[in-house]
């Protein structure tokens, strides 16, 4: 089965962490402490590259690896959060960009 | 149009990037750096809760609105990322939970 | 009394959490997810900007002022959880780089 | 050479990087990046504690060890990003520590 859509992958971590017994420690705590230690990761491999070496990083083949499988950590923590949280993060997601265009509404120039 | 998937939540963030002209903003290693200060965010409302309080966040009407508007900070910041960077988040969440899964197999107990 | 030493400081935050009865909220993991909120909101001060408006970042009187007031946070949150852990932070930070001296010897060019 | 205060540690930080002619590298955005990543190592250490488990971490060799080098880590990036903007750590840190006085006075009860 192909993972096309975010709650199949996150039904995938959630049994993942079930299998292993792993809930105990799944508090939304302790989730979002290990979301903020990969954040910090993805952010290494950033941390010393230009703005425009950082723009082209997914070319190298070495380093490109990195930043996706850092990504790919994000994104199963994240997950597992909202999961544990129960919260729709799609949903979440769009309501804050609905909120953010009311407070940054696009100029639009006449003239 | 109800957004039901990260694809499509993904071209709205990258439109509402556009829309604004926003894009010369949003290199890879600025974005990391939001997304970082979104996790920092959601950390503040979970770092005094005791775990159990953590688990029941979403019960209280204001801390719960205050963990969902994060969650939906950072998964925008996240899929942004992705986009710009060119990397399937759903992909990558896969591969990695397939490698942990070979780092952490489940033990069988066989009695 | 002027604070001229971080031991001093260190004294004044354990101070302040003991007068306020907060020591109960302060165990080091709770400490280390206040740090990295505040080094987030470091990071939010400075992701929009190039790295050379970053470099002069202390000569905008107002976001000069709101670089300065994250630092404060970032460093009475690090002293405090090195306080409650009983670590020494400038003999850690002597410690690492003492290693990393080690690790990235200075390439002494002879020609 | 002991190094008993920040300002040492700042100072050997400092020669540090221009012995290896890093400061290239040293934007302050780069250095809270780099900042930041260290945070999340620290985090990834206590993320699975529980907090009992974290108010003793110290006491385990091992564990003790690794949080001790990653708060090394942490004071290390601190001091050379504020070295870099010209910031006085202790300096900011008592003028947030007496703003937070004046925003949570201590309750003095009187009965």
């Amino acid at each position: 089965m192909t993972v096309q859509q975010l709650d199949e992958l996150t039904a995938r971590v959630r049994a993942f962490a079930e299998a292993r017994d792993w809930q105990q420690f799944h508090t939304p705590k302790n989730l979002a402490m290990a979301l903020a230690g990969e954040v910090g990761e993805l952010l290494a491999e950033l941390q010393w590259l230009t703005p425009e070496e950082s723009a082209t990083v997914m070319q190298d083949p070495d380093a490109g690896a990195r930043v996706r499988a850092e990504l790919g950590d994000v994104i199963i923590y994240l997950v597992r959060l909202a999961d544990v949280l129960g919260v729709d993060l799609v949903d979440a997601g769009r309501a804050k960009l609905a909120d953010s265009a009311r407070r940054f509404p696009v100029q639009t120039a006449t003239s």
